[in-house]
């Protein structure tokens, strides 16, 4: 059984202002919430839970306060359209100074402002170890819940990071910046070493000509066909793949 | 003025069974309908529109039916969540043949369930002019409104098959059939050349036992981080990326 106000304090966590104001963010379903009970870094608050996923999982819950629900009721709670036995309400990561770029491949995005797509970027970033993400202030916020789900677990492992993004890149003295740009160098040719930035822009309107004035080098897919432009998260897929 | 039958007719094409007994499918929005008109592969019955879509695009309509709706008529036949100002009635494309795969790259999708992923998978392969997509029985209905959105025009240019696909890839003969899979030599160190075929499988189950017997060369995307997969439309802007 679980109380009215907490119903509501859950179902307010679907919105960006009050998990700001709470700092907290909500995650879903067994797959995710099992990383999360095996992670040292994640502060996990409640669990809340169909009566089969708790009895599954009693060895992992130790003094973890965990309510039981019923079924309706975690369909009240969910954000997914098949709400998945289990949610936990998770404290958000402490991502408020932002390291300057050192040894490393570090992926900027700008303005990318679908929650499925920045996702899936953290989700392609976690694949090819990317260390972390630095993105503008316009993108998806990396706590909604389809930023979460579709990075299927990889946000617990990626930092990401939200800045002023044109004035941090001014700031990153000798690292190369590239940019995924329609009319640069093919990728293929292109050598981007381990140390470097990466920018994605904007899902229809590209880079803005702000960031792109700290940009060295400009990159693109070659594509033989006539589709204009590809998914965003997919071009950040295949830049990464051509890492050396 | 719109009639309540044809409002039922439209929304009830939301649903595969309707779509293949009226061999219909519907479009959505502007730039996409705008392809329609220009092409001469795709005939369009009817288009339903705003009086200020209709005015701007007088001179591309011809003598086509065009039926002028209010927004709030729209919004009953819309499938976005944002409705998107003309919908056209479109017939469906003749892919009853299936040729034997000649000197091409085809990529083969196992169960593809997710519409967004096959929609922006079509868009891949019209961005590396990929000749055709053969599908199982069981991916995704290439004329699903998420599909056809997601592939942002490119269905109009990639055609996609549907057939039993383990027998289809048995009688392939010389062809060369590739599988991307979780373990397999590198792709960046395969030569994939302009006669071959590219399997694909399901979300999260992979490609099919069945299926991969027929494979002559396991390829993966190498890959140092911890995510345990990639999303399969990623998964195949990268292979695709590596082509000669």
């Amino acid at each position: 059984m679980i109380s009215k106000t907490k119903i509501k304090y859950i179902q307010s966590l679907g919105q960006k202002k009050f998990r700001d104001k709470e700092k907290m963010f909500i995650v879903e379903g067994p797959k995710i919430i099992h990383e999360l009970l095996l992670s040292e870094q994640v502060n996990i608050v409640e669990v809340i839970a169909l009566k089969e996923w708790i009895t599954e999982n009693q060895q992992y819950l130790g003094s973890l306060p965990v309510t039981e629900v019923q079924p309706y009721e975690l369909e009240k709670l969910s954000q997914l359209s098949v709400p998945n036995k289990v949610i936990a309400l998770v404290e958000q990561f402490d991502r408020s100074v932002i390291q300057p770029a050192g040894n490393e491949v570090i992926l900027a995005l700008d303005c990318i402002q679908d929650p499925g797509n920045l996702g899936t970027i953290i989700r392609i970033a976690d694949w090819f170890a990317i260390s972390r993400i630095v993105c503008s202030h316009d993108c998806a916020d990396v706590y909604n819940p389809k930023v979460v789900q579709s990075s299927m677990g990889s946000i617990l492992r990626i930092p990401v990071f939200y800045c002023d993004l044109q004035s941090w890149l001014q700031q990153q003295g000798n690292t190369r910046i590239f940019a995924a740009v329609m009319e640069g160098q093919p990728v293929n040719n292109t050598d981007i070493n381990d140390k470097a930035i990466i920018v994605l822009g904007n899902e229809s309107k590209g880079i803005s000509k702000e960031v792109l004035e700290s940009v060295n080098v400009r990159i693109t897919i070659p594509g033989k066909g006539k589709a204009e432009s590809l998914n965003v998260a997919v071009a950040a897929g295949i830049i990464l793949s051509h890492l050396t």
